[in-house]
C-alpha cells in the first residue's frame, strides 16, 4: 500500500472539465453492464495509456443528467501537454456525447471531489403546449402555465443552512442532511410559443436528488397546486414524504465546480 | 376536375406553423421509401380524417435542415377548432420530432407557398475545438478560429438584387437565378470554450442551397482562406464552380415565413 502510494506520487495528475449529454448514460458512475460517462472517459484514457484507469469526479450525476462543467481528475504516467491530452481524449471519446472542454496539470493534492468547495447546477423547465422537438431531452417540459413569482417566493424559504431531509433521496449516502444552499435564482425567458424557467442553484455540496426534489416541488408551486409557504412547511417537516414530485433528470445540468484555486485558469 | 374543384371549395383550410428537427428526415418533401416531415404530418392528418392528404409548405427544406417557423396548409372536411386540431396533430405526430406550434383557419385563397412574400433563415455556425455534445446535430461546428468582421464585409456584397447562379445548386428548379436578398446579418455570441456565429438571412424567396452555399463560402472568408472581395468576384462570375464549399444542412433553420396578412395573429 505504501509502495503504491509512493509510486502514485510520481504520476502526473490532470484535471478535466467535461461536457456531456446524460441521455444515453446510466449516470456518471462506472457500471459493469451499462454505459456510463466515467466508463467512456476511462476507456478513452486506456487508448492513450493501456491498463485500468479510475477517475474521480466532483459530482456523480444520475442517469439522464447533463453537464457543461463537470470536473474529474486522472493520474497518468506520461507527461502530457494538456492541450494534446484534451485533443487525444476527444478523438477517442467519439461517438459518445462526451467532450473534454479543458484540461490542466494539477498538483497531486488536488482532488476533483474533495477539493471542491462549490457546485453549480442549472435546471431548465419549459412551459409550453406543443412538444419541444429541437430541445427534446434537454429540458423538462410541462404543459401547464407557471407563476415565476410564486416559485421565487417559495425558493426563498430554502436558501441558507437547513436540514434538507425532505428534499433528499431515501438512498442518499451523505452523513448529514444539513446543507447550506447559497443560491436559488430563477430567470424567466420567453421562447417561441412558451416560457423557459431557468433555475440556478449553488452550494458547497448537494444531497442526492436535492436539486430535482426542489425543482419538482417548486413546479407544483408555479402551477398553483402548492402555496409558497407549503414549501417552508415541507422543509420544516424534515420528512421525505412531505416532498413534492421529483423532477425528471433531463432538465438538469452540472454547470460548474468551484475550487479554492481554479485549476483551469 | 371541375367537380373536385367545386368540392374543395367547401373544405375548410388550415395554416399550420411547424417546428421540426430535420435530423431523422430525408427532407420536407414526401418520399415513397424514406421518412419526411410532410409524410409525418400527412399521416397524422389521416388519423384525424381517414384518406389521403396532401399539404403544401412555404419552404421545401432539404434533408437535415430544421425549422422553427415552417408554414404549411391543409384542407380538411370537418370544421376543426384550431386549438384542438393543433393538439390532436401533436398527439398523432409522436414520437416524430415534429410539432405544430400554431394553427389557424384561413381563407381558401391562402396558399402556404404562393401567398408567402418572405422567408427567414437562421444558420448556426460554431467555432470550438472540443466537440459540441449537447447541441450536436443542431449547429455546424468548425475547429478553426473565424473572423466575424471579415464575414460581415463579405456578406455585404451579397445583399440586394443579384444573379445568384454561383450560390445555387445545379439541380435548382427556379425559373430565374435572379433574387433579392434583403438581409444577411451576423451575430457573434460567446459560448463556453468557443464562439457561435448566428447568420440571419431574409428574402422573398431563396434558390435551392442558396443559404448553405452562402454560409459555406462566408466560413472560408472567416477562416482567412478567402478575402471578403473574393465573394464579390464569385458572385459576379455567375458560375456555380466559383462558389465555396456548401455548408452541411444541420446548422440551418427555417425560422419564419411572411405573408401579406399573418394567419397566426
Amino acid at each position: 500500500m505504501r509502495g503504491r502510494a509512493r509510486y502514485r506520487a510520481f504520476m502526473p495528475r490532470y484535471a478535466l472539465k467535461i461536457e456531456y449529454d446524460g441521455g444515453p448514460f446510466a449516470g456518471w458512475q462506472r457500471q459493469a453492464d451499462q454505459p456510463s460517462v466515467q466508463g467512456a472517459i476511462e476507456a478513452a484514457l486506456a487508448r492513450l495509456e493501456p491498463g485500468a484507469h479510475t477517475i474521480a469526479a466532483a459530482g456523480r450525476t444520475d442517469a439522464g443528467v447533463h453537464a457543461t462543467g463537470q470536473v474529474a481528475h486522472a493520474d497518468l504516467t506520461k507527461n502530457w501537454d494538456p492541450f494534446r491530452l484534451c485533443e487525444a481524449l476527444n478523438y477517442h471519446l467519439k461517438p459518445n456525447p462526451v467532450a473534454i472542454v479543458a484540461c490542466a496539470r494539477v498538483d497531486e493534492d488536488f482532488h476533483a471531489r474533495f477539493s471542491a468547495n462549490e457546485r453549480r447546477y442549472l435546471f431548465r423547465l419549459v412551459s409550453r403546449r406543443a412538444p419541444m422537438v429541437l430541445e427534446r431531452g434537454t429540458v423538462w417540459q410541462v404543459q401547464n402555465v407557471l407563476n415565476a413569482d410564486a416559485m421565487r417566493e417559495a425558493a426563498a424559504y430554502l436558501i441558507g443552512h437547513h436540514d434538507f431531509t425532505t428534499f433528499r433521496a431515501t438512498m442518499c449516502q451523505a452523513k448529514s442532511p444539513v446543507k447550506t444552499l447559497d443560491e436559488i435564482t430563477l430567470e424567466e425567458v420567453e421562447i417561441p410559443h412558451g416560457t423557459e424557467f431557468r433555475f440556478t442553484l449553488r452550494a458547497r455540496s448537494f444531497l442526492h436528488n436535492q436539486v430535482r426534489s426542489i425543482v419538482g416541488t417548486l413546479e407544483r408551486v408555479g402551477a398553483g397546486s402548492w402555496a409558497p409557504e407549503d414549501v417552508a412547511k415541507a422543509l420544516a417537516a424534515k420528512d421525505r414524504s412531505a416532498c413534492g414530485p421529483v423532477s425528471p433528470p433531463h432538465g438538469l445540468y452540472l454547470t460548474g465546480v468551484g475550487y479554492p484555486q481554479d485549476p483551469f485558469c
